[in-house]
């Protein structure tokens, strides 16, 4: 569309507002318009990430969304609540980007791997001028603020969602060589029992709210407690045949 | 040790010199020495990312690899070459460090993940101070590049290194929503027949120096040959619940 501004989906890293790349800050600065997705009511953890980056009076569009995300995902009404949600937001960021306004859409970690960002990515991307930022992982963020190398040489990682089953979980687990389990919030039990079954219990580290001024890291198995907040994940290290 | 000086292992990204984080270009202007990795002879692919960065007689400490990496690799003699070699950069750097300066050690992408970095911080995080500073991954700027939503909600990502057996691979291939293959270069026509034999073949995206102004990023069932350079990776995405 001529004329029409430049839409950038762009990444903030997990937490710690260095973690920008340098991208990312020039696509914050170039943008007329700044948009994040949040809970009802909030401001969520991306636009937390960049305040301290933010134009004064620069314009924002908050996208709200209508539900929870994290429960019932089978249920129909939860679909077509949740397509309608995007399809608005879509909608809302077109009318701007239509009038020739460039909009960054805030992503949490990387845009494009876990992220709502590419709900709007693939309604948006083939109608208008559109940049993908990558950003730091939260997986990335923790295993180097773990210190923690994590796969070398032919080590296979396999990224697991806490979501999955609890057989499937420990299937996987016993079956790479180093593994990276996100969404963990009250999964953990589940998480910690599927590690012990496939016998890497005792290598997996918990980190929480990492690369911020609250997050710790820890060996899972001296965590006393099963409480984990949504912004926490587990890292199992591959590296084996480490020399 | 009181009055060491600092150790940074440095994330460089993937290529475009402008997805280094804000706490790299940091790291980079707080080092007294640039240390690197390089074939022999060469100046490495991290010191040709930064080269707009540094100030102009920054000290520098070229690690010049005694082996082709890619070959024998289970062969005792070059076991044997290649931890040498390890340790006495660790002592390269170490003896820096011991005098007070502090100390950058480049890597490309992110430096725990499948990178020469890790060698080194075994040998010395536990001896002096020491932060890693997390890269972009070349995972993430080859898909930020393509646009291409690598997962969403519950699916799993497999990244597979492409020197792994074919049945191995092709196993891999179809036990996985999404995947990215890396180490491609010579390996790419064994790819291409585990790809195929999992039934992916169709939706794989071959990216070559991605994020670099040489890169490239082709349907890999359109790419006419099985040439290609040690920079290039393999992504098949998820997401087949995309709504
Ligand atoms: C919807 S995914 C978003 C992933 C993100 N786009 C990325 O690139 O990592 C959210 C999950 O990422 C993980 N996560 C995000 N930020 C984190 C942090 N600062 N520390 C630990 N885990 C984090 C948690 O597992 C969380 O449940
Ligand atoms: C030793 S691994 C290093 C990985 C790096 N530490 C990272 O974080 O992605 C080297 C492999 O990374 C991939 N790679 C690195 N840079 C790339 C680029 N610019 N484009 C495509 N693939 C790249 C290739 O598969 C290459 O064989």
């Amino acid at each position: 569309m001529s004329g029409a501004g430049k839409l950038y989906g762009v990444g903030t890293g997990p937490g710690d507002p260095e973690l920008l790349t340098l991208k990312a800050v020039r696509a914050l600065g170039e943008a007329d318009v700044l948009a994040w997705f949040a809970k009802a009511g909030g401001t969520g953890n991306g636009r937390a990430i960049v305040e301290g980056l933010l134009r004064p009076g620069m314009a924002e569009l908050p996208l709200h969304y209508p539900v929870t995300v994290e429960i019932d995902k089978e249920h129909d009404d939860y679909k077509s609540r949740i397509t309608a949600f995007y399809d608005a937001s879509a909608e809302a960021v077109a009318e701007h980007l239509a009038a020739g306004r460039t909009v960054a859409i805030l992503s949490e970690g990387d845009p494009l791997f876990y992220g709502s960002y590419m709900h709007l990515h693939v309604r948006l991307a083939h109608r208008f001028p559109t940049e993908v930022v990558p950003g730091i992982t939260a997986m990335s963020g923790c295993w180097s603020l773990s210190g923690l190398p994590i796969v070398q040489g032919d080590d296979v990682l396999s990224v697991l969602p806490g979501t999955m089953a609890e057989a499937e979980l420990s299937r996987r687990l016993g079956d790479t060589q180093a593994a990276v389990i996100m969404k963990v919030g009250r999964n953990l039990p589940k998480i910690r029992r599927a590690l012990a079954a496939a016998g890497r219990l005792g290598e997996a580290i918990y980190v929480e709210r990492g690369t911020t001024p609250a997050g710790r890291s820890v060996r899972l198995a001296e965590k006393p407690d099963d409480a984990a907040p949504y912004f926490s994940l587990v890292l199992v290290p591959g590296w084996s045949g480490r020399p």
